[in-house]
This record gives C-alpha cells, sequence and structure tokens, in this order.
C-alpha cells in the first residue's frame, strides 16, 4: 500500500512484452528500425513534423532540452521549486555548461508570465548580468497543477516576445494531457513550446523518455551532446521499443487517466485538507504529524512533505481497490 | 550472418527473465533491494570491497571514471586509438571539465610503461602545460588484445610511481579475462587498477554496465556526478538486476569464452592475414577491396577497418554452425 | 563631481610609479623577483603563512577562490545581492564547472549564522539535492555594510561545523577594515576565513587584485587554474608591483581611510534619507525622482538603485572640498 | 644579454606614457573613450570593419576566439606543437567546455591544406567521432615561420570549404606582417580569417593584448564569455590605451621590425646551425651541450629546446650592439 512515488511501481506488460518483441538481431545504437520510428510516431501523435530521441532519464531529458536553448552564459527562467532547480543536482548546469537558473514564484509550482516577467524585467541588459534565453514550465507542476493550452500559450507569447526558447518537463505530461482533455498539440507546439521531456518510467515504463523537439533543428547538436554525455544506449532498440509500446493505442493516455483517477478518489476524501486542487497523480494533505503516524499504522507508505503537509502519489497500476482503504482513512482522520 | 558489433547481438534470456523477476514494487532510483546487492555481489566476484554502480553506457562509466581520477586541468594518458579518445564524442572531457587526453602510441593499441613514459616524461612541472593524472587502458583492447596480469601490473607501478589514477575500460573485460584465464581480481586492483568500466551490454546484456571503483572511496563523489549526469535511473532495479543475473553462475564469463571460441576458428582460417593476434573476440583480417566483397555477396556483414582491412566481431549468442561458413569462405579466398 | 563608482577614479601615484621602477628586464610570468615576494608581503601583513596570486579582476579572484572551495556538483551559500550572484554574469558558475549559488536572505546584503541555516538545513543529504560545500560573504557588503571579526568568527564556526569553505570578497576589504579598526587577520583568517579576494583596482590600483589563500594549499590546483584561466599575465611583474605598492606603507588602509571620510560626510548630510549605515565608501539615499534630477542638475553623477534609491560612491582620491557640495546639496533637498 | 623570452622585455616608453596620459576619470568597464576607439582604429588598420576586445593575454584571446569559433562537442584542427596545445595548461578545453584539439603535423609547426585534411578526412560523420568546427594556425608560428597570404588563403579556402572557423593566433603578428611586408589584411580576413589574436605584450606592451573579429557578430557572444571568464577589467582605459599607443605611427610594426632585424643577425651568423628559416625574431639553432655552456659561460641567457637545440629570441628593445657580440659567439663555436 505504497503512495510515495511513481518511480516505484512496476513496468507495465505491454513495455515488457516489446523488449522481448525487439530481442533480435539490429542495428546499434540508434540506427535500428525502431529508433528510426519514433520521429514519424511522435509527428503522428503531435500532428506535426517532430524530432523524438530516446534517453534514459526525464533529467537528462531536460538538461539536454535546456542546453538546446540556451548558451552557457545564459540563464533559464523556471519556477523555484522546479524539479531542475531542486532535484536534479545541478544536471541543468552541467548540460549547459554553467547556466543559471533564474527562480520565479507561484502557487502550486505553477509560472504565469508576470511571474517570469518579475524576474527578468529587472536584469539590466549588459555583460554583468546573465541574459534569460529559455523557460521552463513542468506540465503538471511538482504540486500536481495542470497548466491549460492558454496558460502555456500566454507563456509561450512571452518568450516569443523576449526570443526565449520554451521548454517543458513533461515527466508527469500523461497526467497533464488526462486531465486537460486536450490534443498533446494544444498544449505544447501550438501554445509555443519548443522542447518537450516527455516521461514515460513513471507512467508504466522502465528505463526510456522521450526528449521532443518541435523546432526540429535543435535535435541536430542535441544528437552530439546526447552521445557526449553517455547518453547513447549500444542497443538502443531496447529503449525504442518501449517507447512506442507506450503509444500504440495510447497507453501513455490510458496509464495517466487511471494513476488521475486514483487521486482524484484520495482528493474527494481528503476535502479541505488539499492544499492544492489536483489536477494530476499527486495529492498533498495538511495532515499533522499524528495524524501521518496513524496512516502508516494502517500500513501506508508515503512522504512527508515539509512540516504538516504530506505527499500521496498514485502510480499508473493502482486500483480503486487498492486506494480506497486510504480515502476511507483519510475521510476518517 | 552479421559480424559487424557485439552491439548488434540480442539480449540473453538470463537478462530478461530478471527484468521480469524484479518487476514488483520496491524503492525508486538505486534505493532498491538489487541495487543495494552490487557492492557485495562484485566485492566477491573481485576478492576485494569494491563499490559498483551500475549506468547505462560505456562511455559513462569511462567517463565516471575518468572524472573520478583527474581533475579539470589534468591529463589523462591514453592510446590514441583508445574508445574514449576516438569513439565518444569528447565524453571524458565534458564530464571531465575538459581535461587533455594525452595520447601514446603502440602496436594493437596497447599501452606500455615506455609508451606511457615517452608521453609524460617530456611534460615540463610547470603550470603551462597540462599535468597527467591517470591513465587509462583497454582490457582486451580496441584490436582484441588482452593484457596480461603483469602487463598491467607493470602500468600499475608505474601509475603509483608517478601518482597517477589508473582506470581500465574494461567493455570487453569479459573476452579478457576469459582469454588470460586468471582471477579477474589479477589483472584489476591487484595490478593497480583503480576503477573498471566492466561492460555487459556487448556481453549479453541489455541496458546496463558497471562501474567499478576499487578504491571505495572514489564512489562518493561519484555518486553525485552520475545523478548530475541524468545516469541515475528511477527504476534502478531493472538496471542491478541485469548486472545481477550476468554474475549468476559466472554467466559474463561463459559469454566471454563462447564469443572468444567463436573469434578464434575464424582465427584459425585465417592464417597470415591476421593483423593482431586473437585474443577477445575480434579479428582484423588483412583483405583486399575485392575480397571483402565477395565475402559479403556470401551473405557476410562486416565493417571494413581503413583501408585493406576488415574487422570480424563475433557476439556471446554465435555458435560453431554460425560462424563456421565464414571461417571456410575466409580460408577460401 | 561623479560620484557613480569607485572603478572609474584614476590610478594613484605610487602605482603607477611602480610601473617604471619594474620596468626592466626580469623573468616572465610569475617568476620575476616581484611576483615572488607577494606571499611575504601579504603574510607579513595578515600574521600568518599566506599564499598571494595577483589577478586582474575581482571577478577573477572570487571565481578562483569558490573553484578552490567547491567542486562542480556542490553549493556556495552567498546573499541575494552578492556581487557574485548579481554582476558577474555567471563567473562562479564558469569556473566552478557548474556549482550552484544557494541564495540567503538578510538586510543590506549581510549574512548571518541563522540566514545561513535557512538556506543549508532544508537541504536533504541525498544525491538529488546539490550538498553546500562553501559559504561567500562579502565584506564591506554590497551595501557598504562591514562585518566585524565577531560576526564573521560567527560564520566561521558555522562552516567549520559544517566542513564549509569560506570565502571573502574584499572588492571593498581596505573600506571595510579601515571603518572596523581591526587588524586584518582578526576579520578573515583568525575568523575562519579561507580565501579573500582582496581588492585594489577600486581603492587606487590599475589592474591588480590578490587572492589571498589562508589555507596554503588551496593555491597549488589555483595556479594551474589561473593559467588555464587565461589569467597569467605574461609580464606579471606590473601587476605585482601593483600590489607592493599599495601595501608599502598601509597605503591601501589609508585609501580606505579617506574614501570612507568622504562617505561619512554624506551621511551626515542625508540623515534619514539613508537606506543603510554608512561603513565603508558607499551612500545609498532615498530620493525621490525629481530629488535625484535636482542633484544632477547641479553635476552630481551617480546611479539610481532602484526605484527611489539613489546609490552614492566615494573614490579614494575624493577629498572634502569635492564632496561638500554635495553633502551641502543632499542636506538642502 | 638574455635571449631567452620577448615577455622578459620592458614595456616601452610609448605605451607607459599612454597610461599616464588616461589616468583621469572615465567610465568604467570598457565604456571609457579609449575603449570606445578600438572598433574604429582596428577597422582601420584592417581595411575592413571589425570588432576588437582587449584581454589581458594572448592565452585568453586565443580562447575566447575558439569559444566564439567551435561548440563544447566540436573539435579544432591545430598544429601538435600549437601554444594553444601544449602551452595553455588546457585554456582552450576550459574556455570551449571541452572542445577537442585534433592535432595536425608539419615542418616549423605550421599547417597546409593537406596537413589539415589528413586529420578531417578520417573523421567519420557520425556522433561517435568529435567533428571539426575550426583550424587555429599561429603566424608567425612556434618556430618562427611566417604564413604568406597565399598560405593561409589555401587554409581559408579549405576551411570555407568544409564550414569551419579559422583562427590565426598572432602572439608574433607583428614580426610576421614585418617579415611579410604585406598589409595587415592580406594575411588575416583577405585571406578567410575570421579571428586573430594580435599580440602586443610581448611586442612592446604590457597587459594588454587585442581579440579582432572579422565576423563581427562573432564578437556578441564573446562579450559575455570576456565578462563570466573575469577577464572585463574594471578601469579597461588602461587596457585600451596600451593598445593604441602601440597603433599609433604603427609602432607596433616597427617593433616587430626591430626584432626581426636582430634575429637576422644571429641567423647569419648561425648558418647552417638553423633548425627553421628564420622568419620572425626566434632563432632556432642546433648545439651541441658543450657548445650552448660556453655560449651561456659568456653570459648569453636562453632556453634549452630539447636535445641538442636552442631557442634565442630577440625583443622589440634589442639593438644591433646588444645582439652583435651572440652572433660573433656563435659564428665562432
Amino acid at each position: 500500500m505504497r503512495f510515495f512515488s511513481d518511480n516505484a511501481a512496476p513496468v507495465c506488460s505491454e513495455v515488457l512484452d516489446a523488449l522481448a518483441r525487439v530481442n533480435v538481431l539490429d542495428t546499434a545504437y540508434d540506427g535500428d528500425r525502431w529508433s528510426q520510428q519514433l520521429d514519424g510516431a511522435f509527428s503522428d501523435l503531435f500532428g506535426t513534423a517532430v524530432r523524438a530521441l530516446w534517453v534514459p532519464t526525464g533529467t537528462a531529458a531536460n538538461s539536454l532540452a535546456l542546453a538546446a536553448l540556451c548558451p552557457p552564459h545564459g540563464g533559464v527562467v523556471c519556477h523555484r521549486d522546479a524539479h531542475i532547480n531542486v532535484d536534479e543536482c545541478g544536471a541543468p548546469e552541467f548540460y549547459t555548461h554553467g547556466a543559471k537558473l533564474l527562480t520565479a514564484e507561484g502557487p502550486g509550482a505553477k509560472l504565469t508570465p508576470d511571474a517570469i516577467r518579475a524576474v527578468i524585467d529587472p536584469i539590466r541588459n549588459d555583460v554583468h548580468q546573465v541574459q534569460p534565453h529559455a523557460i521552463s514550465i513542468t506540465n503538471a507542476t511538482e504540486y500536481g497543477l495542470a497548466y491549460t493550452p492558454d496558460e502555456v500559450a500566454a507563456i509561450g507569447d512571452l518568450a516569443k516576445a523576449r526570443e526565449l526558447g520554451l521548454h517543458m518537463d513533461g515527466a508527469r505530461f500523461a497526467n497533464a494531457v488526462a486531465h486537460l482533455g486536450c490534443h498533446p498539440g494544444d498544449v505544447t507546439w501550438r501554445a509555443g513550446v519548443d522542447a518537450l521531456s516527455f516521461g514515460f518510467v513513471k507512467n508504466g515504463g522502465m528505463s526510456a523518455e522521450a526528449l521532443i523537439f518541435f523546432q526540429p533543428e535543435l535535435a541536430d547538436a542535441t544528437l552530439y551532446r546526447r552521445k557526449r554525455a553517455g547518453l547513447l544506449a549500444s542497443k538502443g532498440r531496447y529503449l525504442a521499443a518501449q517507447l512506442l509500446a507506450m503509444l500504440e493505442g495510447d497507453l501513455w493516455l490510458a496509464h495517466g487517466r487511471a494513476a488521475n483517477a486514483g487521486a482524484r478518489l484520495l482528493a474527494l476524501a481528503a476535502g479541505d485538507r488539499l492544499v492544492h486542487p489536483v489536477e494530476a497523480n499527486e495529492v498533498f494533505l495538511k495532515v499533522r504529524a499524528e495524524e501521518a503516524e496513524s496512516l502508516r499504522a494502517l500500513g501506508f507508505d508515503f512522504y512527508d512533505w515539509g512540516v504538516g503537509e504530506a505527499r500521496l502519489v498514485i502510480s499508473w497500476d493502482q486500483r480503486e481497490a487498492a486506494i480506497r482503504p486510504l480515502a476511507d482513512a483519510i475521510a476518517a482522520l
């Protein structure tokens, strides 16, 4: 009865089956027939020509994206609580060769044009200050909020006006799209996103994430950076197969919907305890320490989130029967 | 009938089975019960206390090892034909933040103390010149030669005398040990090796290599570098399981022996055509362009290696029946 | 009648004379007889064995110091308004290869142990978060406040307890020591400072700052970093001579006192308009836009500092007669 | 009687006088009236619109130029004996964030299109190998040879055809131009050079070199890199003044001619002992150890250059009377 991380969940059978299917002789690295299908498969999904690269982690996807959008002497605006700022051990700084994360504020780890302007407008346009070159937003956010297409487009317009690149960390992109009910293109390239870290591992995958470039030419140098970072798997077909299996029949979306549904169950039970609206698969609760202990005593596993809060994460494979007991326990607190 | 790369080979069933076995809930990253076994399992194998980290690629293992052994302003002595110098797109430079590869010469891509001294002795001990901090050797070498324990120890002694770290790129370590018939500790830590990139993917694995530190404290900062490089898989148990499956019953060694045996078959047929002694799973042949074409016309697939040479690589899964036809064709040239 | 920057001031005659004195044949780089005197001269000044390196800018001194104290995957705690964070275009990130500045808060750009703990205590001790490795404080601060020996020692104690290095950006160290009236060792090494950027250019010098290591062994790798950064002047004697001239007869301190005295003149005139206490050579005033304009109309030149504030900086060469008119004009506002 | 380095020479009086002339109040950094004249002054000299930046060292100029021409994952072709490869402690790797120097061969440290092609033609056009992005040549070379306009143009044509940037390390550019008797534009931008490190310090300057961009837009990002590297002097007018003084009346060229003339004196005396033709201010002699000792016993100071060779360097300020005794001593060996 664990609710501490969607990274702890197992891998779905479709992904495991796909590994067996590609377990035949083929070309090394990304020259195999499955890796070669990625551009097409993701272009179909997004409804525009994209370049799609497999990478082993979301941190790698984020960092490669930022390196494509920001020079070493530049800055990337992101939320103070963004994963790239607080949970990646300086990976963006490593890949960008020292670009600076310029942190903005906003409830629920969500940025707005105003919040971004509050960071970039005071920057003097001289060589003494790091100039902004990109914006990075997380959808769904680190607190489980989804940016709507309009919200992204407002940031996209600002990015365009200021000649900034726009990256979306989509570690939980599936959950966001499942919540929004929109076309995946609506909340990305149609809204001005240049690069997307499209997460699959938290959503039932094993070891492959997708880095999507909506400005296809950004992929050119990124292919070198991917190799140079030791990310170019020598048997790439085992990564490509995972992504293709998740796209097949929109499995990624079904998994996202399932996890979201579980989170809504908890949200209904939580009522006033909710710290943030529940728009993805994460539920943040106000609980006193003794309440948290009582839930744990019942066998429920989760992280404290600062003082007086708990984070509950629903995984793709948790069905109502597994979640209901926690919902009941929360309601009974 | 492909002999162009051991990276093109499929994954062995033991590894695939292991993925299914760990497909249960566990902790994220490297906190799971399998990742936690790696230090012990590799310490048992090597007969000394080691730290063992999974990483997705050999390039990542090499680069992390070099970053642990050499500061950004230092240099690493390696062979001019070393994989780290010519086939990793500058990954060592990326991970070390710009350390310099100081290239030495030697037949068969093999270094000797004399060859290393020829590089480092002329370096003035002043701040204008990059000072050597480490040596990297490849065992088996890029041309399929195995360093014996004595040969490694001679380099290890030099490294110790000059206060240089010693790294071994063991992308084909299994083939080297299978050839040498020695204990894996004899050709590594007992001979002065500080860090080993222990390859499994070419040898039947899927997506996990091992980085072994014989100086365990070198692992401490490396754990941060691994995360910072986007290499810390969120579901690490699927990497750990691959390594453990390969260690089980010395499967890694059996695979190495099998591939070596296949290469010897070709070597016997090749006779005077051999460019290098065959001590691993690679065979380099002198062949004229029209001879290479005639072999390809028979359905054999391989890389040309410069002008007038061909490289044939035997994979862990190729048995005599699959190799004999090529041996016969070579003999008949 | 300019009060906008001490960087705009001319060079003192003693420094210019020193350039002429060393204008003879000598060894290149830092092998000359004057560069070789720096360790001794600064050791005498500080009353302990130090290593002293000339560098061309304060940004270079700061960045080399931080690179000596923090690995690429680490973090440096500094004030949000610190020069290293907002006015050096990411130089610390460049020299440290991407270390992260962890910004703390505090009035007058001054840090306290509490403010530092508020930043570092919440950092989880795991590989996902950048771990702090150093603290950097500025004395006098960016707003002209001086840390007392006790204040530095309190931070030094915290640094020691947490195994963090301690750097002091002393772009206006002379002004701070002049204000404090203490021995320069009291506010540095005796209080736990490991490295000091000792500024001379703002204080009458031309093109040489000193980087002082109170942990002498930190200089060893720094000598390589200085060369590697293109900072090792080929005719180093012209930098060393500037520093020696400023140390001669404590000229640096006399200049600091003179500038401070000028600032006090303005402070007395400013009364309630002062934003910060005046403890160095900078005066921050609350002035309305039209008041600032009226001062400028009288020929006084200075920077606005955000909305409703102005910064006035007194240089080493400005005497009372030059400052009195501005003091009168402020009093008359 | 020192002939070991032109870095050991004093500074010419015109440069010292210029320092005194600019010793007045002006704007900080490069906003002053002298720094603002550099673009115009060097554009006049070269006969085309250039951007000209002062920097404190030749290593800084070279490294900034290479960072402008080559991405972190790229390579720069240079001679194995190039200063950037053997005497800058990895500065190019630092500034480019790990780009690789791809070393070519050639007598006298001089490159030819053939020598460059021998390096770049074998590079596979895939992500595993560092791709060339730039060429760097040194004029005059490290062995005192001058590239003629035609020789540079041949390399420039190759660079253009392969879409490579072309950098010239002109630490001794004055000596080269003095030897060639050509317009400085003939051997730079008219021959395809994109960026020039124009040396002044060895040639009578004190602490300022010029980085010239013939592709003016390359300067834009370089201005940020210069600041970020701690190279942006806060009192830039003291660097600008040096460069302007050296351009005045073509003083740089007069100094180059004077030093070359001295070298020719020695060359005439050396006869068959010459290792390389003498086309600048360096003379490389074959001398036995005991011969070198006998010269030193007479009071002549110089560096051995490997076994059996000596390097003699003439500085801008050494006149015939000072050189003749050495010429006589060499002739008398």
